[in-house]
């Protein structure tokens, strides 16, 4: 049991909605310093900071999520005149994190690394907290596979760049795979969300998960390309067929990852353009920035409703 | 040959010391949006902006660029009391870039996907610039394997976690490998610049680029471990037998890149901790700033050394 530093309350007991990593170690550290937050135990009070979380919502832009808190707060009618909503990790420039209410907001950076870094932490973190029934949000961009721009994917699958539903790590030298699992039962309360909504079309369809926004996705605008025109539009197409409905570089470690730990873990991207029409991302920056809202209103409503059913919010 | 946009002027020809992208596209593409930089052939005069960039520095953290830019500025005697040296990425917050001189100092967060979509826009940039005979050196953070925290590592060859000197992607759905490069007589002149400041040891070493920092590096104390104290410590003395010094996880991605495109390339990074000693990064907060300013104070006195070789810094 974790008992150190400034966490000297008892935790009550141990069921499968709390937080709780798969690593053992974690629960007999005298101190554990989250350094990417710039937090430790031994520091800061964590289950005081952030005992009340239930949401966590995560995507690759810092000010996109430092603007989903202000919306967040203006939602929930937590905001008023004043309202300051600092930036938790100030002590660090590699993540931003900000709160309000019960829904915690962080920045993962691009790629699977940037976000497996991350991850460690929030997991850890939580669990310190004594979190308990947390479902955790991406809400990113993405490229579309045969879908009009501006649409919104909730993720069914998130696959690999073969088109399987599996992380891939290198442990101590070896492979391990890891299969990626997302909440389903959530999938479809998302879209019922977008369905209430009605303001963009919204579906339900596999993600593909890479490591590179260029040869990693089929571009061929990229300073390295070494297929051509036809060999993209196979690979696009063969990963339409499979169900995949868009692209991007974070899901699948978030599936595996937040699965193993207890957590509820949903996806939800917009897509910016549809790749089987082009590579570059160039329309407007306006119609960019709105696209950008999509998935934040989406998730927006979900937490509303969600805590409506569970009372009222400021009680949570 | 690329002419568009604002880009009218001729390109002289073309040898080994021009910035050149391998994709063939690149040249007949009528604009290049840089999405992740904010910037395109169309609404910026890439020549202008960054024809006279020699030396181009990267790093993990935004706020280390940014210092690093302003200690180039003091060090090339460009500095002066009302200087201000603007985010040339200021339409985005994915990356940040600045420029002093023939110095360019750009961020890529954390790991090899968010570091190969900066090195994607980056060799393009330089390409659309006309930028020739660039270096490029990363001044990162690292842990140490066998070395005192504090220890410079000016890397020798960049290895994955099998301690092979390769760069694993996946493109169309198939596993490619390439071999990582780094510039041997760079990282000799690099060395010497240790030795002539003396003020911090100063190794030269293998460097193992990984995909994560905890359990890809074989810590105890992420999230998830799968493994025992025993087996990390068997893995790490099997990395130090293998001529590693340090762990990091960007390197290979820019060896395999920018050795690709004809641009010098050198890995030169700081070690936190000996990680045969711990996983914590748990060192004062003071102590670690004062150690990440030492890959900067290195590169500093390399590229002055350079550019004094070549005459004036001020009329290059």
């Amino acid at each position: 049991m974790a008992s150190s530093g400034l966490q000297t309350k008892k935790r009550d007991n141990h069921n499968g909605h709390f937080v709780q990593p798969t690593n053992p170690n974690v629960a007999t550290m005298q101190e554990d310093v989250l350094y990417h937050f710039h937090l430790s135990t031994s520091t800061h009070d964590l289950p005081a900071m952030f005992g009340d979380v239930k949401f966590v919502c995560v995507g690759g832009s810092p000010t996109r999520m430092e603007a989903f808190t202000k919306y967040m707060a203006k939602e929930l009618g937590l905001d008023h005149p004043d309202a300051e909503y600092p930036n938790i990790c100030v002590g660090t420039d590699r993540y931003v994190m900000f709160k309000v209410g019960p829904v915690l907001s962080v920045s993962h950076g691009i790629g699977i690394p940037s976000t497996s870094v991350m991850l460690h932490e929030l997991i850890k973190l939580l669990y310190h907290a004594r979190c308990s029934d947390v479902t955790v949000i991406r809400i990113g961009t993405s490229g579309g596979i045969g879908l009009e721009p501006g649409s919104v994917v909730v993720t069914r699958q998130a696959v690999d760049a073969s088109f399987k539903p599996v992380f891939e790590q290198m442990v101590l030298g070896k492979r391990v795979v890891h299969r990626t699992h997302l909440d389903e039962r959530l999938a479809q309360e998302l879209m019922q969300c977008g369905a209430d909504l009605r303001e963009f079309p919204t579906v339900l369809g596999n993600t593909m998960c890479t490591s590179d926004f260029y040869e990693g996705q089929g571009r061929l605008d990229g300073a390295l390309c070494s297929y051509s025109e036809k060999d993209k539009q196979e690979y696009l197409e063969a990963a339409h067929a499979a169900g995949i409905r868009n692209i991007e570089m974070e899901s699948s470690v978030l599936a595996a990852m937040c699965g193993a730990c207890g957590l509820q873990v949903a996806v939800v991207c917009v897509t910016l353009l549809n790749r089987l029409e082009g590579d570059q991302v160039n329309s407007p920056h306006e119609v960019l920035v709105e696209y950008q809202e999509r998935p934040q209103r989406l998730v927006g409503h979900f937490i509303k409703k969600r805590l409506a059913a569970a009372g009222n919010p400021r009680d949570l």
